[in-house]
């Protein structure tokens, strides 16, 4: 039995090496506190002149509100999301050029139309003139390049004459196609470069500092410079006490090749490297239960059972069985025997992890890096247990709970999606989606912020504007949302009253919807008719903010996700790490322990692969394996991806050169040379 | 005066050295033609069958008009139409693993909202059933993956429970952000490597042939092979025929730099390139009027006019103008005043247009490369033809002309477009425009294709089910596009009648509308009610493959078009050739004739910069230039990027390994040595 042991520590961490590093972090840590402050004291004294004002009787506004969730960048896990904002600001000044020119395409276009469709007193659907002001013209058309009233806005020029429907044509093709990819691509461009500047600085900050740290520990060994074996050692166990003692003992291995007892310099730089790649160690441990009933355990019946369990077509049978289950569930629930169906299929489940179990040694099979595992008996008993709850309070109280049956219905249907990762080819997409849940967090964050902010302003200029009323209300204008100056418009034909901004859960919702972008002119329209017309620059505001700006950096960061996943091939010094393994499994073979790995069914896959003799048991009872490419983060092969570029010799620029990198210039070689006194 | 003569002859037209590459190119032409054959073929058969059947009364339908739309790809001029057909095909292998994968997480989000809402017995805003059939959720889902019915299909949910949004969002979350975030990734990184192959196909396959060449002209000089001068002379002067003398005798010059009388491997290999690098030959030419009035244009005053047009001022006031007129187009056109003042800005464009002619040489202001001078000159004489003619109509026939008043109005806001070129910034956002326009041309084609294929379809099924009406008809429903199916429908109410397939101009319309996406599911839903449920599969299917392949290839071309104009820079050989430009300038620089070089703005600009040395006049009155880099190609752009990735010394692979090199591997290095033996 093997159980993996991640050695995974990121070296940035580490309390000598990177002090600098720490305070390179703190710096911004510091800019943000400052800003921190600064608002601290805005916001206490918009309270007290508000508190001032409303013993005179006077309700002002509580301005200070707005630049409140500017505090939420301020929590300690934020650094991501500091990294976003700072990827906004660097890219506005080239996308406000873009936008400027979108600008200006957007008002020639509504001037040829108000010369063209002006005049020829034309009617909306509702009955409303047409193209009349030069103003209505560009936000009609600028609604347009968002799609959201096509093919409405067209409609009126195109019944009077097809000819007019060119005009719309090349309008769309300029403004919507070309102009927002534009958009995309300045985005992009700037994500990438602004991204790849940070992770250059890092590199070179990690070599610069391992460079230091040689030139604190480096001793006289003939003519040059070494670090002795028991000191780095030493310093190992100091910058990464959790390593075994065998993980060390490799590193080493393949930091002192020739076995000279000491590391020169290329060799010890190479150590922040070595570390961070994530070196499985599998001990070969036995299972549990063949410790405490071997006989048992052992058993021809038990060995034959496992067997089976290993075998590829259990995971097929049970492959069938979720499409099975995925018929029952589409079927009527009225049923008895569909409900009885239900019970069987749980205790199918439960089975299968307790057949898992018992075969694989549990310590592995709940490791860190077996996601589906996690996902499959986390769903599986969070199902088992709200099921059982129905059941109860159904046969007890005779009482269905409707948030424990919608649960349960979610959780009957997430089951099926286990599916998705016996299907090899599924799986370079999942395992990116997988490894980009991390950074979708930082967007999460992002998006919160912003959500906030435009939130807050939301409440404060449209709060109690537009009521919602139960279906058969016999409210006055309970039809019109509480406001008659929404009698016949789209929002209330839409029956849209609920989307308002009377508080904060509501307000998020209107943004998510606005997000979206469909049928924001009609939420736009019916608040301005609510409140006065420039209340539209609310929303046009929240669209460039959010739509151009922010989902497109998010989907940059996607696409961005997808090319690193495609393009990554193993790292040299990986490369360097399983030849090392490689040659010694070869040299210390000794033993044919049965060795019975964990393995779910993609890594089997990968066996296969490469052959079973991949990892050969050591007489430790020990197997190295570097960890698959699944898990990793998008960071972390982007660090990868630049630290391929520098050479191994190059000690790069200094600190201040560092820090000061900007996005645009290459790294000065001509420094390069003076590092390392 | 200087008049540049554009040199650029793209070597793949040469008889000598590129038979091979027609041939290569050919059998793709003869699969086509192969292909058209065939249709051919089908065509006179389908024919045959629908006479004899038509004789016997029979009407059936003439499916093989579907298919005729693809000879459209077999104009001579298609090849890259056909080049971009071939990426598709490319690209669909893993788009479908990712529309699999897709589909997959569409129909569990269906399951999941049948079982959450089905039996709540909600109703939509229209009073129809809320997602009780799962073939209708899955059908209002990929719509709002669209988000063309978002919010509508959230809000009874959400108006039954607020929690209930929370599927929603996380339903937009993984489908339309995620997924079709995914669709663009995968279709871009494709789009890349597949035009990357090609472009590298291309670059090897020149190489190749040019040593080739080599081998065929190359005499014995000392311990090299080499090719003489005269046969090089002779050589380019049959490949590129419209080069002029100087301009081979500069390249002869590059080549053979240390003038040996003959031009060894590396260089002869070079010249493709060279051959290929746009090199403007300004002939010092005297203005026709200072020829045929010397004394006239030599004059004081003539000079002194001459230096105004010249001056960075004159733009400014032509800019001062424009925005003048800008406004006066936006107010109100019955003022006579205003009218007259559309007389007075026609003619100070005449004007501005004649003193330049007047300036500069005129050859050299209506050169290939002076796209803003065509534009101008253009945009105003057509806008006088124009409003000569309707001031002559309305003055004679006391009729105003809808159509040549509708012409002069987007001829008139057209003209204001010009001051974008005199911004700096946005010039690389317009030269990247304007560099795309060829290459946007096939994307015009290809969705020429498309929309015929479509289009013909789409006539086939919805042919007559639904008419339009003048606005005052009284026909029996007129209200409901002529079918009683259509009572009550979003589509009779939004007023769309004038959207069906009755006649190609039509269809044509209502696809364009479709690739837009907004309200396809209210177009879908009327033709599914007219025809059959089935129908909507037609609009599925035109969603699928315009919205997510095509207009994605489109967004990739322009991202990658971006990407390319931001990152490159000048090539090794454009350097080489500048900097023997600059030597033989300096060498030969006798006379200080005074050189008068047409600049447009942006020229002048550059000038600045470089300084005003930076082209010296040579003894025989010419001037070599570099053509700047704004009116390239994107293809030329790439196929330099490439090249510069391959180092000159290296042969390359033979022509079985080119053709069959597939864009995942990367060129056999180990090949690379044994060619041109």
């Amino acid at each position: 039995m093997a159980k993996p042991t991640s050695s995974h520590k990121p070296v940035v961490c580490a309390p000598l090496l990177y002090q600098q590093t720490l305070h390179y972090l703190g710096t911004f840590q510091c800019y943000f506190w400052e800003l921190s402050f600064f608002l601290l004291q805005l916001s206490l004294t918009d309270l007290a002149v508000y508190g001032v004002l409303r013993l005179y009787g006077v309700r002002s506004i509580r301005w200070s509100r707005i630049v409140r969730p500017i505090f939420l960048i301020n929590f300690a896990e934020s650094r991501q999301i500091r990294r976003a904002f700072r990827s906004i600001r660097n890219t506005l000044p080239e996308i406000t050029y873009v936008f400027l020119l979108f600008m200006f395409s957007l008002l020639m276009f509504s001037l040829m139309a108000l010369k063209l469709f002006g005049e020829r007193n034309l009617q909306t659907a509702e009955g409303l003139p047409y193209f009349r002001n030069y103003l209505e013209i560009v936000f009609d058309l600028y609604v347009l390049v968002t799609t959201a009233n096509s093919p409405d806005v067209m409609m009126p020029a195109f019944d009077f004459s097809s000819w007019y429907a060119l005009f719309f044509i090349a309008f769309v093709i300029v403004n919507t196609y070309i102009f927002m990819s534009l958009f995309l691509a300045v985005v992009y461009n700037n994500y990438k470069k602004h991204l790849k500047n940070e992770i250059r600085k890092l590199a070179y900050m990690k070599r610069r500092k391992m460079i230091e740290a040689f030139n604190l520990l480096k001793e006289e060994e003939g003519e040059q410079f070494v670090v002795r074996e028991a000191r780095w050692k030493q310093l190992v166990k100091l910058v990464a006490p959790d390593t075994s003692n065998s993980h060390r003992e490799l590193l080493l291995r393949i930091s002192d090749d020739e076995q000279k007892g000491f590391i020169d310099k290329k060799s010890f730089v190479q150590l922040a490297d070595l570390l961070n790649i994530q070196v499985v160690t599998l001990k070969i441990r036995r299972h549990p239960l063949a410790r405490w009933a071997p006989a048992l355990y052992g058993s021809a019946p038990s060995w034959l059972l496992r067997r089976v369990v290993r075998h590829r077509a259990f995971v097929w049978t049970y492959d069938a069985i979720i499409l099975v289950n995925a018929v029952f569930i589409a079927l009527d629930e009225e049923s008895p025997f569909i409900s009885y169906a239900e019970w069987v299929f749980l205790a199918l489940y439960m089975i299968e992890i307790l057949l898992k179990v018992y075969t694989y040694e549990p310590r592995e099979f709940f490791g860190k890096t077996q996601f589906w595992n996690w996902f499959d008996t986390l769903i599986i008993f969070a199902a088992l247990t709200a099921t059982i709850l129905n059941a109860t309070l159904k046969s007890t109280m005779k009482y269905n709970s409707q948030q424990i049956l919608d649960i349960v219905f979610i959780l009957r249907v997430l089951r099926l999606i286990r599916i998705v990762d016996s299907i090899q080819r599924f799986q370079v997409i999942m395992n990116t989606l997988i490894n980009i849940v991390p950074t979708m967090l930082t967007f999460g964050g992002l998006t919160l912020v912003v959500y906030c902010v435009f939130a807050i302003i939301g409440m404060e200029i449209f709060h109690g504007k537009i009521q919602s009323f139960p279906a058969n209300s016999n409210a006055p204008h309970a039809l019109e949302c509480g406001n008659p100056a929404l009698k016949d418009s789209l929002f209330a034909r839409g029956k849209y009253c609920k989307n308002n901004f009377n508080d904060f859960a509501s307000s998020f919702i209107v943004l998510m919807e606005l997000t979206v972008v469909n049928q924001w002119h009609v939420f736009a329209n019916a608040f301005a008719s609510v409140t006065a017309q420039p209340a539209k620059l609310y929303f046009i505001t929240f669209h460039i903010v959010m739509v151009i700006i922010i989902v497109n950096i998010f989907v940059s960061f996607i696409l961005e996700a997808f090319f690193v996943e495609y393009s990554l091939e193993k790292s040299d010094v990986e490369t360097a790490i399983e030849q090392k393994i490689q040659e010694l499994g070869v040299g210390v073979q000794e033993d044919e322990l049965q060795h019975e790995q964990l393995l779910d069914n993609m890594e089997s896959a990968e066996h296969e692969f490469a052959g079973e003799g991949g990892t050969k048991p050591q007489s430790k009872g020990l197997v190295f394996k570097i960890a698959s490419k699944r898990y990793r983060t998008v960071d972390a092969l982007l660090q990868r991806m630049f630290e391929a570029e520098i050479p191994l010799e190059d000690d790069g620029p200094s600190f201040e050169e560092i820090l000061n990198l900007s996005p645009t210039s290459a790294v000065p070689r001509s420094l390069s040379s003076e590092g390392a006194a």
